[in-house]
C-alpha cells in the first residue's frame, strides 16, 4: 500500500490528465521523465523500478526508457504500450499504490524541455487572426488565395525553444523606424502569440505520406506555445522568404505534455466549415471529432498587476491540427518523434458589451499593428511589451457543464532588457 | 613504417584537403568517422588506436570521439585541437605512417550524413540570382529593399537532408496549373539549386551574439548543397510565410566536409562591393580575406548523356558566409555544433560567345521561370527536371596558375518518379 495523493481542486493535473515532462531536482540534477498529478511529480524512473511495468510489455526496459533527458524514447513506443502505461499509472494512483519515494513536490522540481526537437514548424491557420491582421494593412490587402487551399506554414527555429518559465531577452535586429533607411537596434515592437504546439510520436519516414485518419496516432500530445514575435524585425525581413529573426529569437512552451489520450474526450467539430472544401487528402470525414475543445487565455503581468489580454479556443482554428500534420507530411519530408508543430496564433471573434474584441491572440491584432492603444482594466493602456513584462498562457478542458476537467499548467516567460 | 598512399591526379581528396566524413562498410556496418585521401578512407577509429593522437591532447579520448555516427563530437572540440589532428594526419600520410588496416577503398564505403543537424537555415544572397529571378517577373518587380541591408534567410527542413548519392522522389503538392483553381498532384517544375553549405563547430549559446571577426572559428567546414526546389509548389505557398514544401521535400549535400583550415588558402575578396555599406556588426574589415574562392559546376545526366548546366564561384555571393553566420547569430537564437547554413543559389553574370549566360545556378533562372527553353549541347533542349534525371554538383579550389589543389567530391542526386 502506497499513499493517497491529494489533488487540489484548482490543479490542472487531475486524474484525467497525467501529463508527461522532464524534471530534475537540486538533490538529483540528472534530468529524467515524470508525470504530474496534483501538486506532485511522479518520478517514472523510481516508479518503474523492479519491473512494475512489466505487465504492460515484458520486453520494454521502462526504467531505461524513462531514465533519459527527453521523452523521445517513450513517445517512440507503440501507441498501445503508451496507452497501457498511462492507464496503469491512473490505476495505481486511484488504488493508493504509488510509494512516497516516487513523489516529488512540484515546487521543488526544475522543468526541462520535454522532447529533443528535430524540427519546429509553425502554422498560420486561424481565419480570425488572418482577417484581423490584414484588416488594417494598406487598402486592398487580402488573405492570399493559397491560404484557403492548404494550411499555411513555415519552418521555425529549434535552438531557441525554451521551457516555461525561462526568461527571454529582447532581441536586436534590423528594422525601419522613421523614414527610409533601416536601423539596427533593440526591437521596439515585442509581442506574444497565443498558440498551442503538438509533438510527433510515431515517425513518418522520409519519402512517405500519412492519411488524415491516421494523423491522431502520430501525435504524442499538446503543450501551450508562445511564439514571441518582434514585429518590427519581422515586417522588415519577411519579403520574400517569410519570418526569421522576428520569430526565431525565442519560443516558450509549457513543460508538461498533455497526451492525445487525455484530450480525446474533448474532440469536437471545428468552429468553421471550410469553403472551398479541402482537397481529398486533407478532408476529415464523418463524426464531429476533427477538432479539440481547449479553452485558452493570455495574461499580462506588469509590475504587481495582471491583465487579461485575450481568451480563445483551439477549436477556432480553420485548419485543424490533424489537417496541419497531414499537410506537413504530404510532401514526404519525413517527420520524427519529437518534431514540434505550432498551431499558429489562435484568435476568435467574440466582443464585450462595449464592442471590443476579447479573443485576440496577440498585440499586433489588438493594437492594429501598433497604431492604436489597447485599454486594459484600471485605465491602463499599452501597445507592445515592455522590459520585465511577463506573459502567462493557460489552457483548460471543460466538461459539458463547464466544469474544469484538466489543464496544461502555465506557459510563462518574462522579457529581459536587450543586451545593449 | 606504414604504406605509401597513391593519390590519383584527378582526385579531389589531395594531401591539401583531408575532409571528414562518416562511413560504414558491408563488413563493418556501424557508422564511424573517417577522412578521405586519394581513393581511400582512413578509418579514424582504427587510426586513433593505442593513443596515437595522445600527443595532440592526452585528455581527449579520440577513439571515442571518432567512434560516433556523426562528426559532432569532433567538431565540438576546440579549434586548436582539430587543427593539430589534421596536421598530424597529413604528417603521417607524408611519412608513410598510415597502416594498411586504417585504409578502406572509397568504392566500398557507404557515406552517411556527416553531422547530426539541429537547424538548417538557407540564405538568398547572390545578387545575380536575385536579379535574374526577378527580371522576368511581372513588370515593376524589384529586389526588396531589405535584401541590401541584411542577408535574406529562411529556416528550412532538417529531416529531408540526404547525403549524396541518395535519390529523391518527385514531391506532390498544391499548385496552380491552368486557371484559378489549384490542383494537388506531382510537381511539374522540379529544379536544382547550386549552393554550398557550412557546418557550425563552436556553439554560440542561446542569448549571445558573435562578432564577425570570430565567424570563421565557428565554421567547421563546407559541403556542396543542392537545394532541390519544386517551383510550382513554392510559388503557390510562398505568400506570406516563405518557402516550405517547395524546398523541404529534399536537400542533397556532398558527404565529405572540407574544413575551414583546408579552405583558408583560398580566402579572397568578395566579387561585389556592398552598397549601401553594411551595418557595423556585419562589416568585414581589413585584408582581402572576407570570401572564399571555390569554383562550382552543375551537370545534368539524362540517359547516357551529360550536359553542363552552369558554373559559378562561392566568392560571387553578395553576402559572404561570414556575414551570413554573424547575421544569423545576431538575434541571439543560439547556434549549435552541426547546424547547417546554406549559402543560397550562387549565380554569376558571365556569358558565352552567343551571349547566353553560363553562370546560372538553377533552371528557374535559365528558363525564365519555365517560360523559355534552355538549349544544351547536341541540340537538346529542356525546361525543368524529368524523372530519372541526375544532377551532379562539383566544387574545386585552384592555385594562382589555375591548377587544381583540392575538391569536394560529387554531390549527386537522382529524381525518382512521384509515388502516384
Amino acid at each position: 500500500m502506497g499513499v493517497r495523493i491529494d489533488i487540489p481542486s484548482d490543479s490542472p493535473f487531475t486524474i484525467h490528465n497525467i501529463p508527461y515532462g522532464v524534471i530534475s531536482t537540486e538533490e538529483q540534477p540528472t534530468p529524467r521523465c515524470a508525470v504530474a498529478i496534483g501538486s506532485h511529480a511522479i518520478d517514472l524512473v523510481v516508479y518503474s523500478t523492479g519491473g512494475r511495468l512489466s505487465e504492460v510489455d515484458p520486453d520494454v526496459e521502462f526504467q531505461e526508457v524513462f531514465n533519459q533527458p527527453t521523452l523521445n524514447s517513450f513517445a517512440a513506443l507503440p501507441y498501445t504500450i503508451r496507452q497501457h502505461v498511462r492507464r496503469k499509472i491512473i490505476e495505481d494512483i486511484n488504488d493508493f499504490s504509488i510509494d512516497n519515494d516516487c513523489l516529488i513536490p512540484l515546487g521543488t522540481v526544475r522543468m526541462h524541455l520535454p522532447m529533443r526537437i528535430g524540427g519546429f514548424s509553425d502554422f498560420y491557420c486561424s481565419l480570425e487572426h488572418c482577417q484581423n491582421s490584414t484588416a488594417f494593412m494598406s487598402a486592398g490587402t487580402q488573405i492570399p488565395k493559397n491560404w484557403f487551399y492548404a494550411p499555411s506554414v513555415y519552418n521555425s527555429r529549434v535552438s531557441s525553444i525554451i521551457p516555461s518559465p525561462q526568461p527571454l531577452r529582447r532581441p536586436r535586429g534590423v528594422y525601419f523606424k522613421d523614414g527610409d533607411i533601416p536601423i539596427y537596434g533593440p526591437s521596439q515592437q515585442l509581442d506574444y502569440e497565443l498558440e498551442m504546439g503538438f509533438f510527433v510520436s510515431k515517425p513518418i519516414p522520409f519519402g512517405s505520406e500519412v492519411k488524415i485518419e491516421s494523423a491522431p496516432e502520430h501525435i504524442f500530445g499538446f503543450v501551450l506555445l508562445n511564439d514571441w514575435s518582434a514585429r518590427d524585425l519581422q515586417m522588415f525581413e519577411m519579403k520574400p522568404l517569410g519570418p526569421f529573426h522576428g520569430k526565431g529569437f525565442a519560443t516558450s512552451i509549457s513543460s508538461w505534455v498533455v497526451t492525445m489520450d487525455a484530450l480525446n474526450p474533448f474532440r469536437c467539430s471545428p468552429k468553421t466549415i471550410q469553403n472551398p472544401p479541402p482537397f481529398e487528402h486533407l478532408r476529415w470525414d464523418g463524426k464531429e471529432d476533427g477538432a479539440i475543445d481547449i479553452n485558452l487565455k493570455a495574461t499580462l503581468k506588469r509590475g504587481n498587476k495582471t491583465f487579461t489580454l485575450g481568451a480563445s479556443n483551439l477549436r477556432y482554428l480553420y485548419w485543424t491540427p490533424f489537417q496541419q500534420l497531414t499537410h506537413h507530411a504530404s510532401a514526404m519530408c519525413g517527420m520524427d518523434t519529437g518534431d514540434l508543430l505550432g498551431t499558429g496564433t489562435i484568435s476568435g471573434d467574440a466582443t464585450d458589451d462595449r464592442g471590443n474584441k476579447t479573443e485576440l491572440g496577440c498585440l499586433y491584432e489588438a493594437t492594429h499593428g501598433g497604431t492604436q492603444w489597447v485599454h486594459l482594466e484600471n485605465g491602463t493602456k499599452m501597445k507592445y511589451l515592455e522590459d520585465e513584462d511577463e506573459i502567462i498562457l493557460e489552457g483548460w478542458c471543460k466538461d459539458k457543464n463547464g466544469r474544469t476537467v484538466l489543464g496544461f499548467g502555465d506557459c510563462m516567460g518574462k522579457v529581459l532588457p536587450s543586451l545593449r
